[in-house]
């Protein structure tokens, strides 16, 4: 017998349209057995994006209010692309309906929040899931998989960073990323989301940090005339400290010319180190301390068909990947998830640990302290 | 009225099924006004493959014979995946058919197939493209601006190479690929003619090479037992002379340990330099002889939005392309030409050179001498 | 008339050694009218090592005791390359004497220590210089020059690091270098007072920081038996505070496998942002952020002729100096002060400084705050 | 007793000058057991040079004609920096009078020249050397010691290129290196010889080659006004084979913008490949094929005290030197011969090849054909 998964998806702007091509490809790529995935209803405030999205992927209806799309017994999925104000009330709804939840990141607008989904995401006993799409890059998977296995020993240090300079523009004009009541922080939860859950995901539990977050334009012109004031952080600097005492910095920042989406990070550890960039997505680049005195150095291992996720894509190394290729590997971990029954990784949890660690770093810089989460 | 364009895929391999997901993935993502794509047959000699793609993605019917295929009155696009030595064959029916084409490359096994093809699509007054799928890399498009719009000058030299370790293993076993009677050629061959055609496609007609093709291992094992000749070359250097005066050197081999899909050109002008790695596919390097004596420098330029194609992905800067969206915007290109009924880029006349140049090359090793084109 | 410069070098180790040569290839590479510099006397604990140094550079006498040497009226600039705890000692009795003063890095033990040591040099008059080599590196000049002139505009970011891995190993043994008590501190002491000296010479004073020191290995094998403890850092991590708003954000570690001696950073500014590497020390990052959209992205800058001291070496760019040659242009800055008797660069007063900035990270750490400067 | 090798440099220009401090460093480096460093006599055409290099560097005494120099009883070692057109002349006459002679390269104006050189010093018995600098890169001398031990295997394939941008610029004024009469060749002997001299030094000896060498600018201005004829080439592209079937491409150019002095070349061997690039001196790149399948990837090395002259220098990895102290190691060559009176590397005997090389090159670019050696 076939199950059918029946994909609901509410926001159909760009990152809506990423995440309907993907469940498009998911079943044509991945091993997915016994399994139809059907894209059953689009909702947006937006209708022409709803009948575009609609049109080219194929969606059966479209719903004005996105309750009703809940509401639809073949929506089995509920796939969330919404600005993240929106995110707490319709993953809430989702779960109280007993649908599945695939949540755009970050998860929600504060450590509240994001426990109440969590919360209710288990309660409902639904698979859940946030969108920390780096996980699923091979280079991560692989990193992941030399971590697990010792293959690098005890985690010293992790050192990342998120930069980019799409805000060092001071003409960009006012949107809600630069409002906390609209989006819930600046570069720290917009990109530093993504930095800290790989921290979490590959070293372990924070317990404590200091943080130091600034804004650097206190002002934005809006686009009707006037000037709105901006009251997220530009830039975000933070020391970490991890359960077992490794030691970790992230730095953020939407105003860092010449970064276009640099996602860096490095671990020391006591048998090597790792080093990757997310603008050369397929490189890893690992330091193995046991190699001979004279032939010591970090090596750049293209990824490719003997990493993870090789047989995804049948890419020697490198061919390569793009960027949509981490969410249609995200998506496939979250039809996977339904289709065994099993948790999703990254769920709702990590979204929250991320939410409070978000929250954690703006306490601490307003309070210009240390804080233990 | 809306234009339906007839898929009829030929060969559904790992590379058909590459170009089986592109035609699904263009109306999504491209613009295409007023046509739809339909994937109407498939056909393999392997009927498990045929009825796994077409389950996949939902080609309408499957045949045992090309021919039946390309009789199909729904199909009015063939596209040939098969093995080189089929090529010429496909596509002379299909053109004596008139239906378009969009032939994987080599375009053929000789200058002199490649010449028949190019007439008689010619003859039959359809679209036909093969695909050397690096001109759409939306660095090389770029690449291409500049040198069109003269921001680099007069070229002086171009150098490049398509290096590969896959066949560095003395244990591979033989395949028809290390056949000149079932390959056409070696590394020349196969990863040569991308380095050949962008060669054209940047920087004009080849009038004169000289080439030294060389077999490292002259025989390997068979699958079955026992072992196989080698005839085709594992590598190959070429020096060349452009039209104009212009210097080039390439360099092909696929025993070249450590380097996994290296295609790296670089351009010199006089106004400025290139440099390529396809390894680093969303990055371009580029000299500006203009700048300040004390600011000079390549830049590494990360694709994306401001750049070709940049519309197709909505991608940041840094975030990046994968291999297979080169392959997703040459169906575009196909399907554009059809649409547009206007010549695609490259054509069979393109695959036609690349093949003369391929041929003239292993004439010059034979014969240790230049030879005119 | 001519005017003689005698020098008096107090520690003939691997890097008095390096100072040693220095004085002698000033003369013959370096502008430096009228002067003439002698190697008068040279001290060390060790009479064998003095012996040596003697023989290979020329120094016309030894002292088994440096206050002989101080004492001796030829010797007019003492040049310091004892271990950290001495500095201060000699320093002030080569002031009392009236002598120039050139001293190795770290400047002394604490805040304390700097400022007797800046008081007491300019109480005396002298030229005073703590070697902080890499203001010397011409990449760094060319940055100093670009952000003095503007061409980067309004600093926002300095985010930087100094690594090594010479401590990973466990069973590095145990030397004075991991003892508070004889060398002051760890990694932020040793590696990190370049970092905080550039920080300072690149964007300005620091005003409050915070930081977080770690012990990896809390116990190191003594050479001649039994361990002993450590009460240094292995790394230091650090936020910053500038004058003007800057953030900043510092990492030192000496356990950072695969890291030899990579003191690397970044600024972000208004207008660009520049990046260096000092593994990659004849290159510079540059990225000018009015370039044309379409042209935007880092540009690696080969220090050459065109650059600050290209005229000492006369090297192309491309053909690049060594670490050795930023002592030269150091020693080169020393004399250079004495002979116009104007200020050195940097002063003791910067080596203070970074002592005070060294001293208020190992309380910030302790005490898990902020603190003022 | 101590032997004292007294010697005499002819040309005083910057290279020159870059000799004379190395005689004075090599002692003070090096071992050199026994053995002391005299700077006897240095001659000029422009006295004025001579006058400066003798009292910067502490040179006995000048001479108006070189060949009073030879005479000199105490100059038992002639270093010649003159202009290419003169070192026959002078290293004959060296050799007739039973001096050691250290050449800058390229050693003649051709292969003949190169023989007679060679042979006369032969039969003099003296030891003499070229300078191709390069063989003492630490870098290339850890490949050398990797190929010889086996590492590597069997060589399949050797690339390289030596580009530079100097005369990319028309309005360079025409000097003696663009005629042959005066610099025997262009691109390809002025920098070509380092490349082909490695090649030798790394695979081995060249039986074949075919060569096609260009004229970008055929005149160019003189600085007294009119223009004057260019006959060498700017650039030249060539096609080598190897005893034993290695195949081997070469590439000069100076007039390749952005390449500010890039000595760029990569081996391909049956168990791993090398990288190297001269601009990043103290990088060499290591690809193990060895390696387990998911951890292949070139490994960058910084060259530091695990390495070749790893002794001399006492730097870490990462702290690196700069090209003078290439020149360093390679006058520590030249006295460490005559000091054990063993041959010196490389000798006159590869000068000659370099220069036959370079002369076989001109001359199958002329005929248009391959030439054997």
């Amino acid at each position: 017998m076939v199950r059918v998964i029946g994909v609901g998806l509410i926001g159909a702007g760009w990152i809506g349209r990423v995440h309907a091509e993907q469940y498009q490809r998911v079943p044509q790529l991945c091993s997915l057995p016994a399994t139809k995935v059907k894209l059953r209803a689009v909702s947006d405030v937006v209708p022409e994006l709803a009948q575009r999205i609609a049109e080219d992927f194929g969606f059966e209806r479209r719903y004005a209010d996105w309750r009703e799309l809940i509401a639809d017994p073949e929506v089995t999925l509920v796939d969330i692309c919404t600005p993240n104000i929106l995110h707490r009330e319709i993953a809430l709804a989702a779960a109280a309906a007993g649908k599945h939840v695939f949540c755009e990141k970050p998860l929600s607008m504060s450590g509240a929040e994001g426990r109440e989904m969590f919360e209710a995401a288990e309660a409902a006993g639904i698979r859940h899931m946030v969108n920390f799409n780096y996980r699923r890059a091979p280079a991560i998977a692989f990193a992941k998989r030399l971590l697990t296995e010792g293959a690098l020993g005890d985690v010293y240090h992790i050192r990342g960073g998120f930069t980019q300079d799409f805000a060092a523009d001071p003409n960009l004009p006012w949107t809600w990323r630069f409002s906390k009541a609209t989006a819930g922080g600046g570069s720290i939860s917009t990109m530093g989301c993504h930095a800290i859950d790989l921290a979490r995901y590959l070293v372990g539990e924070i317990s404590h940090l200091v943080a130091d977050l600034t804004i650097v334009f206190p002002e934005r012109r809006k686009k009707e005339g006037g000037v709105a004031k901006v009251d997220v952080d530009d830039s975000a600097a933070l020391l970490l400290r991890f359960a077992g005492g490794v030691t970790g910095v992230l730095f953020t920042s939407w105003v860092a010319h010449g970064r276009k989406h640099h996602f860096e990070w490095e671990i020391n550890a006591s048998r090597g180190s790792l080093h990757f960039n997310s603008e050369r997505l397929n490189e890893l680049e690992l330091y193995e301390a046991s190699a001979p005195n004279d032939r010591q150095g970090f090596k750049t291992i293209y990824l490719g068909e003997p990493h993870p996720f090789g047989n995804v894509f049948g890419l020697k190394a490198g061919m390569g990947i793009g960027i949509r290729e981490t969410f249609l590997l995200q998506v496939y971990e979250m039809l996977r998830a339904i289709v065994e029954d099993s948790p999703a990784s990254p769920s709702f949890y990590d979204g929250w640990q991320v939410d409070r660690i978000v929250e954690a770093a703006q306490a601490s810089s307003e309070r210009r302290a240390w804080v233990s989460l």
